[in-house]
């Protein structure tokens, strides 16, 4: 795979992915951990993923409190691609203010300037297949798309919103225009979904000329818009300009209104997609990988860490032996152990939802030093 | 309840209890711990139990390892009340040995002694019903029977031996003779034992002059009570004789076969008796115990230890957090979790049984730093 010329990768690094409890924490959010047992935490993942594509051109937008150890994570960021945002304002002002940086660069430089934004803590398991999507959707957004990639779906799932697929865009091989963003189904309703076809998992990657996205944006909220800009002018004034942006994510306030608009394409992404979005999701991923299974008698566990940490008999599910103690598991299906200096997990697969109840619990308790 | 002259009371402190790891260790075994959550340890409660019986005279037998922590929990105890064994050697050289001190001491002394031998892991709810029953039990014993207290079955245990009570003593409020000891029986049988009645559990408690406790091991084993005795008479001589001694239970070596002779006397102890051989027994304990549990949603959780360091959510079962760290528990039933600050235990009662496989797995691997 070669570098696309001109294409920036943008990577919003934020949520603390709660219901990865007590692995992930307000101070240590998912992105920052290892939770594929690759060796590489998930943002380094994300970078190395995308580098062949971008080369040095990455744009990482992250909470203030995570600057030291997304550069230490990431020795080769130089000190301009990495935006520090004063606070949690959700994606469309990240993702938009890494666009009116890029909008400015290419007005300075010339360049034909692509974004591509990719969350910091997505899997991916094709990478190659990754890259031919990704080079497509770049293909589209030089024609003034805003471009959408879209997850083949591999089940149901009810914890998705949905791209509805529209016509094939002329000229291109798999790149169609999106007939409309729809909201996390009921399960029935993403059985008819799948049943019918042409329905993709948003996955939230977004692939468009910088100008091009700050366009739609300031269709939809010219105020917001300029105070991006603003910001992207005087990056001094970031901290004064930052609370006057609204906490909107970009789907809302940009993809949805732009596909009622004809405006949005999307390119099939089918290359193995996870946002491991909790410990279900996390032993579902771990299962796929034999190195990470333990036999126990007739099932087997996974373990994420080192499984010489784990003593299980006649039990499955997923053990993280992340505390150096020993973790012994005795006759349970399905079951979540998640093991960590300050704070222990027991659950099920079944109830891996029911873990941001925990933290909420632990919020009310005043433990913070725990979330 | 006032002192009953003569009565000594002999406390054989040994025993793993392997399937209460990882609380119960071979260097820290249960009697050691407070399982109940009554602020005692197992030992200060059998300590405080028998007190009011024997005034001072208690003779603990326990390994050298232990004295140490013994003599710490049990600061009243006078540098001849405890008996360091060299090694294990099983119940009939700990209580032989008690014997045969106490047999010299009567010798000297022309005092009519009379020893129980009480296990210092047992729990017991009714204490003045359990002083009751030695108060018989020592009339008994003052007639020359080996007698042994048989505990009411509060269900079908097929995890203890049971005693065949033959016909009244005459005399005697309660005590019976003893037809047979039999062995642990199927759960099946022991339900055909409930139904006939007349069958009680066998809690190894036996009150006996030290004598006719020998003299039934003289009859069995002469070489085996003259070592008892040769070290009674030298104690000098303890760590030479003692690997002599064969490693055998009270049981068989002496009330087995002084019953078929028809030479052992029951009292039924009727005080709510617990050995808390698993966390399922624990579990069952605790429950009992108001203090003790958590409301989780619908069900109810027991912890030992600290409430405050537990979150549940919808779960049953047994939580020990004993590590410091906070213990989230989701949606599971009947479970049980047991964190130490070196190894974790999550299992559930019906496979409490099965935690020795893990004691056995974990020396397997050469981790005796952890049993």
């Amino acid at each position: 795979m070669r570098e696309l010329d001109g294409f920036w990768a943008v990577v919003p690094a934020g949520g603390a992915g709660t219901r990865l409890w007590p692995l992930s924490r307000s101070g240590s959010p998912k992105f920052l951990h290892d939770l594929t047992g690759s060796g590489s935490t998930l943002i380094q993942e994300t970078h190395d993923r995308l580098a062949p594509l971008v080369g040095p051109r990455f744009l990482v937008v992250t909470g203030r409190a995570h600057e030291a150890a997304v550069r230490e994570q990431l020795p080769s960021l130089g000190a301009d691609d990495l935006v520090a945002e004063p606070s949690a304002r959700d994606s469309m002002a990240a993702i938009g203010l890494a666009a009116a940086i890029l909008e400015r660069r290419a007005e300075r430089t010339g360049e034909d300037l692509v974004m591509g934004s990719f969350a910091a803590d997505h899997v991916i398991a094709d990478v190659e297949a990754f890259a031919r999507t990704v080079q497509e959707a770049v293909a589209a957004a030089r024609e003034d798309h805003l471009v959408t990639i879209g997850i083949e779906p591999t089940f149901p799932s009810s914890a998705f919103g949905y791209i509805h697929q529209g016509d094939p865009l002329p000229g291109h091989d798999r790149a169609c225009a999106v007939a409309e963003f729809v909201e996390k189904p009921s399960a029935e309703v993403a059985e008819e979904y799948l049943a019918a076809g042409g329905y993709r998992w948003n996955a939230g990657m977004f692939v468009a000329r910088p100008t091009v996205l700050l366009g739609l944006l300031e269709e939809q909220d010219p105020g917001f818009a300029a105070t991006l800009r603003a910001i992207a002018a005087e990056p001094g004034r970031l901290a004064e300009l930052w609370e006057q942006c609204p906490k909107i994510a970009i789907d809302h306030a940009v993809a949805e209104p732009a596909a009622a608009a004809g405006r949005v394409a999307t390119v099939p992404g089918d290359f193995g997609w996870d946002d491991i979005g909790d410990f279900d999701s996390l032993a579902g991923l771990l299962e796929r990988r034999p190195g990470a299974k333990l036999a126990t008698g007739p099932r087997d566990l996974t373990v994420l860490g080192d499984g010489d940490a784990v003593v299980a008999l006649e039990a499955s599910g997923v053990v993280v032996p992340a505390s150096g103690r020993v973790v012994a598991v005795v006759g349970l299906d399905d079951v979540v152990v998640v093991d960590t200096p300050d704070a222990l997990l027991v659950t099920t697969r079944a109830r891996a939802q029911d873990v941001k109840a925990v933290v909420a619990a632990l919020k009310e308790r005043g433990r913070t030093d725990l979330t």
